[in-house]
């Protein structure tokens, strides 16, 4: 059973977010890598670095490949990567002159994040509209209701339910937008070979490259980047604005359902051990705490670019740490937004 | 199969630790937390607050509950802990009237945490000394050779290599010590009841609180302490302490480790599934990576400090997202730290 | 004299940049926050909300103010904003019916920030730029040069110094790219009075947004922004990606300075009391530092997207502590970056 | 004039601490790196190392030196660190050979940081002795009042202002009584000469360092502590605790004073722009943004934990951006605090 709250057996309930687990899944990184593998090896098939007929023989022999999983973990504490005992599985069950050869770690296992990044860019494209349309929902429902404007937590002026409303679903479209220049960031095969310099390419690079990158519909590009992790953290720092933007809604919310001021009503919501009659703002603060928790992790992102030389092991593995928890955190904190907007029941001073 | 690094089927691998694992684990958590009911139950009979028979006949229900864990992850969405089904379970199998009465969630879950954080103590207790003998044994036998001094990552003048080694072993030496102070701040039982106050055990709170303290031997206390954090934050920043001093163990090792310095020998390391002859200094790295995770995971830990009235649904909740993570690391930062100290088989100045 | 290591009497020596400076200088603030006073006034008056002639009068008046600081900072600690004050004396010395009516703090403050946002922008462009022609001038003279290419700190095959230099150079060419966006994402008025809701402008609202836009060079805005606060973190954020680049570059010069590689050599650089004779990385430590303050700050300001209500006196407040600082350090990281590289008169590993 | 907030000419009238700028102050910073000098001097010439007489000569001059801090400031850009010129200087005006020999940067620059920190903590002791007992006049005033308990920010049972005031104060006997501590582990000289291990002091170091610590004041140290950086961290780490602590309090209170609530009310308070009127109350909004500044700065702190070999210029000079940060904050969140407690005139459910 697992320590981290997006598995634990309980506190998973209130964590959890099986879609964007299933993305992340180990089994899933695992496919990911192996259908880097196979295109690698029909590229350079193609390019007639490796014999085609062979290529083609390994390829299918990596796409259907069942790895042991006990032996890659032996190999991680050895090699700080899984490519080496990956390959090596490989070549026992493939032509061994037809895999890997020319790919270096980097490039399985970034290649792997990017497939793995645009999946969870595809779930969170769908939340994302489907947040933007139940607030706007909310918003024909009860935008013209009134609702007291509060300035440094004071009461100020009276506004309408529709003015805070909109600071709740403007962003969403802005994020949804912004998603597109992000996924283009990212969605980019990484190939660079040893030192990331394509050397054992030679001439072949773009070739190989180019197929790679259509086999597995990435852009192709002219160098590695995996030294150059500034889409990376630029992604993460954008799914830390997401889970912001929803922090600001759950604290709003949180504030509205606060005995004196009622500003809001949900159906559902959550108990007490010691007083089970109280309605507490579960969801509402939970997307406060998942905000913080990403704000915290994007520093860490942004340490991670200080990537030393052609492979930083330190800065590389922090990523590792983070990122996936960040991916889930945004998961969740977009389905909880979703499920509490479909639970008002009301917005709007009570008159 | 998991997203965290510390249980994922290959990551795992590396930053894996079963001893905290084990420590952490959720059926262990579950256990602490059926130890405080028990513990309860017997202390309000012993106050007369509980029919006496009752009670303990309670206790011992509770103390051999099998809970149902899916029951209590639902509860958790609705709840946001998961004290009221897991309240719910044990009535159901105790009797009701002497169950958990006059405690509230916090009181289980945070004197749980203690509990673990008892158990972590411990093994990081003998990990520092482990840790401080393999320090002291390099000392002996590689303290008199010559080293190059280097400031600024520039070579000053000729040191020792005892000088280096102990830059890494002091710190450790004062981690030890603070250690009881850290537990001590920690180690106390939390009772509050509904709303922090006792109310609701009236002139027996002593004997109650004094009863549960003894039965968990834990101190007591005078006063709820669950929404000053401060213990908790500071037992936080002393594992970062911890984690960082190896961090600096790490990265000079990472350093010495380089072509053209070899100022170190190890046996075992690292492999590259390119370049298989190639030595990676995969544990010093990993040192210098958790090092930073637990930076800045810190973060976090100080921000739950504002923790709103008399319970914090935000900022408890984001503890329980960092703190786990931030013992794991600690405790794999140890573990690799001994297991380096005891493959280095050099030190010094290549003659 | 100043704690802050940007004006620092010696610290400034290192840390300070004066043309990021006087961009970010109190009364270049204060200009601004005065340039939209008077915009205000001119645009009520066109507007019909004020009398034409009055606030032309008035506008005059605002844009040859003279601002009793004194007084101002007297004002924050009870108010919290400096506009408050700022308008009283405002009104003193212009027709107090034509200054500040229906505008509020955070259009004056938050349109002055964008202000000097765009002045900060400009002079990045500026700085990217050179950098980016900086790094191309070495390629040209080193770029065939062998380097020796190191994964994990390790030697691993040999490369070109190009190989090396593209990535530090493409990073910027990227954010020179992205700063276009940025700057259109922040380069927007702010105008929402009271509570947010431009409700004192009525049906007049569009025309003074405009008017105020168009004077001040600004996008108009279809509403207040002021509690959406995405577009100044994601700015902030590609402040940190910027260091984060320049940080990788520093750690890389840092490394290749080492003695036992040498495998650049640059003209100037640090002393030392003790040994006068070496060489310090000076300028190649301080990249690596600011990008990690960078990293650092950057947490804060996804920290203050959750902004409650329709004011945040908590969240605003912190962005103030932090953005000026991560300009500065943004500033002073390019500055140093493009100074270094001009004194690089070697690269590449030595015959 | 200054980008940072604490010597702003408008926003220090709400972030600035005079006490705590003073004891910051550069002049004082410089007056402290002399006091090191001179004692050095005259350490060096009780022991023999440097001839007696010239070496109170030395120290006399040292001690009315005016140091031209411009070319202080020239040398931080070559240097990195003001050491080298200000030895320059002082070799100009006192017997050269009787200055600053066998001592080294980290030496001045660590040991004036130390005495920094001493009259630091001793205005923090002071201001939380203050703080602590206005809290008790509080308690003594309105303890016994009724107050509504709210958990999860919603009502939960009836507790007394007491319960809640002791939430505020109990973590402040606490730092008061940890302080000590923390004292204790900082108030070290720090001596190591050029690579850290006193080799130019020969058999003469425990002589120079005792002799250095008792004209300081400060604890003697067996080894050089100017790697070892978890002291310095973890005396960060408690600044952050106490500003956190002070954060709950300003949360509380901001809490409290909303309209529906009106569960406090204070004297003085914060006015808008837009609405005279309204009461801000800007004092405990603040503890809450310090709070939050603090918990982000202290994960840099723990960063430059990781300081390379025998000294990190990246490590080292984070920490001179960051820790003066850090002490301006809490000195400021202490100010504050004493200031609206005093203000406070009725805590407690309005009847």
């Amino acid at each position: 059973m697992s320590v981290s709250v997006f598995d634990h057996p309980w506190l998973g309930g209130l964590f959890g977010d099986p879609e964007m687990a299933a993305i992340l899944a180990p089994e899933r990184q695992m496919a990911h890598m192996l259908a880097f593998e196979a295109a690698w090896s029909r590229a350079c098939g193609k390019a007639g670095l490796f014999d085609p007929a062979r290529a083609e023989e390994a390829a299918t022999a990596i796409a259907a490949a069942r790895i042991d999983l006990a032996d890659i973990a032996a190999g991680m504490a050895e090699d700080g990567v899984p490519v080496p005992r990956l390959v090596k599985q490989l070549k026992a069950i493939a032509p061994a002159e037809a895999v890997h050869k020319g790919a270096t770690s980097q490039d399985v296992v970034d290649t792997a994040l990017v497939l793995t990044l645009r999946e969870a860019s595809g779930l969170i494209a769908e939340r994302l509209t489907t947040l933007d349309t139940a607030l706007v929902s909310l918003e024909a429902r009860f935008g013209d209701a009134p609702l007291m404007g509060r300035t440094r937590m004071q009461a100020a002026t009276e506004i309408t339910v529709r003015d805070r409303l909109l600071a709740w679903r403007l962003p969403i479209a802005d994020h949804l937008m912004t998603l597109e220049q992000k996924r283009a960031d990212v969605e980019k095969v990484q190939i660079g070979g040893a030192s990331g310099d394509r050397k054992a390419l030679g001439h072949k690079a773009g070739t190989v490259v180019a197929a790679v990158a259509e086999a597995l519909d990435l852009a192709p590009t002219d160098k590695a980047w995996h030294t150059m992790r500034h889409g990376i953290a630029g992604y993460a720092s954008f799914l830390s604005l997401i889970t912001g933007s929803l922090g600001k809604f759950g604290q709003d919310v949180v504030l509205m359902a606060q005995q004196g001021l009622e500003e809001i009503a949900m159906s559902g919501g959550g108990g007490s051990s010691a007083m089970p009659h109280k309605q507490n703002p579960v969801a509402a603060e939970l997307l406060v705490t998942l905000a913080r928790f990403n704000a915290t992790q994007v520093s860490a992102m942004h340490h991670a670019l200080v990537h030393e030389q052609e492979r930083s092991g330190t800065a590389w593995t922090l990523e590792w740490m983070v990122l996936p928890q960040m991916l889930m955190t945004t998961g969740r904190a977009l389905a909880v937004a979703i499920d509490m907007s479909q639970r008002i029941t009301r917005i709007g001073t009570v008159a």
